[in-house]
């Protein structure tokens, strides 16, 4: 039975050695959604018709969280980025978010597409929260990782 | 019609001025889940029978991400919390964080709550991905937000 | 003759002590100026017309800059802003950048303002580097300063 | 006519993809000044008879800075800086800065050197505002950027 | 039987409620200790003679380390600091470091002045390593703790 | 005679360059002590046996600490870590802590194992602080280091 890499014989926490894994192209893409009223929404697309910045915001905010991932989730390793690309786009219901991220690294990159993706949303949920007191953010997932060999 | 605090009028970023409103008590409670797999459950289960780290990470994980909030949420005002508290708890699908942070300042701490939450959740993805490639990050949503006059 | 605050008496680096002074209200604006070639410039002014983002990248950069000072510059004293704003201006012969502070506290937010104009500057000069091999950054001062109590 | 890399066709901000780009030894320098009062330069050279530390927090403050670049610049990509010399000269009017950085990577340095170089002076300009009411910072340019084949 | 404040009656990490308690003048000073050789100690001798940067290196980094307390320290609350001061001290075995930290605040900053004093001593062991492999860090204690009503 | 790498023959500090040194396997292993009372190790005892969260909290203060150390050593170059692993040991007189830490870079990681170490102990420390008054931090050293090619 498959058990956690994360976590020794005796459950302790463990930052995984890695230090053997070959250095290969990674790349991974993440999205998630906040649930908006339709008077959010209104003023969102109202801002951006005004080229104002509400969701260009949310992206490079998305972005700069990618940088912090490892500093944030404490068994992350860090990695250095190659790319990171955060796009919002606004539904009948509310901001879809997807974040992809890259790397030539020894270990995945979703944690980083993953936290670009939640901090996107929060800074959405921020710029919002005076006009909107029902917001839900959700539905992030992982929607694709690759690993190519150099 | 109610407008964003966030953008002046012409809808470019600002971060609002809070410094002539008066210093209160400050508490905001949020709650996030993630929905994980029967065998991921089960792991989590034995992990904290042996005193496992799991949850105790992700909970640690979420008191620091409060404290970052401002750094990670662009026109977020940086504020002294004077409280942070993250549980976790297991259920039948999945882990529900619950995050509750305080201040005494000039503006909210929501935004310090769905920080924590979001990443201990995000720390609980990180620690099951090895295991479950069907995690599902949602219902990140403010319960109460209270603020009080000193 | 006057003498450095930050040295004491053998000239060895010191943070000021502040806890004496009173809380006021602290204000102040500082500006700075990247100049551009003719070619950027009018790149600038497309991206503007298209909706597109440079300019709002690095007002973002300058307000997160300012949240950073007393991490960036060693003998800055943290400070609670309530307020920071960054505007840019397209002129004939390059961009300008004019960055308005605010907080209630012990010492002012000069260096706040100034850290949020260059790198505000700085993000310009990244994201135009590939276009303008000439670009030169400077006319960078404090506008203004004031203190009025509470 | 060559365009922006880091926005994409839509005019949106992007961190260009350098994952392809071969690894290659990088070298930039930088330079910067401060303007000061003469009594503020003969506080500064006083200082440096006593062996005090004025010049010296700011060659720190640039050094440390530079490692910090890609969390201030948010398009910056991530990068193992593998040195940094950051050097003051007190002149006539001011004090310039210099900063060098170099890594082996896969892309260029300058950001960090030129953030360097700011930092450097903006910890000259905190230091000295008690004494001097008339400092401004410019000039900041790159001067050499070199990269080789490994 | 006394217990301790930052975890609950399950065990559980807990950051402490300060929020109801007064503000107050705080103050700590801590104080530290590196053992070096003979002929380290000669080379630091040396370089303090020739105006050199060693001991304000260390000295800047504790300051520094001083303001990055409560991201170090999970369980710490943020402080404003008023005042941080570090000082090193060459005697017959090693470097002595002695850090004092101020604040006006709901909690005691003994924390800060720790820190200061443990990260000004790696920084002497890093300065140091190339030429030292026997040195031991220690004597790592809190000399003074006061606060007083404002 | 040796001399100090990090500074220059001046005197003034100086991050080595390591461009031209080869990518080498790295590891290093550090420890360090804190001196308790009867009284605190009997809670830390009674804490394990909850299955509490003291020693858990200070482990992962210390894989955190050991991403941050470039950030904290001012000429510490950045280093991308493979594997942390920080482990704690209830003595009969205090606890014990270690830290293990790994990369392939051009420079070795005993920082990084003794910063960890170091922030450990501190956290154990600010955990302890109510109920101990007499605590000492100390013993702090490398233990071993190693380097291997590729």
């Amino acid at each position: 039975m498959s058990s956690f890499s994360h976590t020794d014989d005796k459950g302790k926490a463990n930052m995984v050695d890695v230090g053997h894994k070959p250095l290969q192209r990674r790349s991974a893409t993440a999205e998630g959604f906040i649930r908006l009223s339709e008077h959010t929404l209104n003023l969102i697309r109202e801002n951006e018709m005004k080229k104002g910045d509400v969701l260009t915001v949310a992206e490079v905010a998305g972005i700069q969280a990618a940088k912090e991932t490892s500093r944030l989730i404490p068994l992350c390793h860090p990695l250095q980025l190659t790319k990171v690309d955060v796009k919002t786009r606004v539904t009948e219901t509310g901001v879809r978010v997807t974040a992809m991220a890259r790397c030539t690294g020894q270990t995945g990159v979703e944690m980083e597409a993953l936290t670009a993706v939640s901090v996107a949303l929060l800074t959405i949920y921020d710029m919002c929260k005076a006009v909107d007191k029902e917001m839900v953010i959700g539905e992030i997932s992982l929607i694709e990782k690759i690993k190519t060999d150099l």
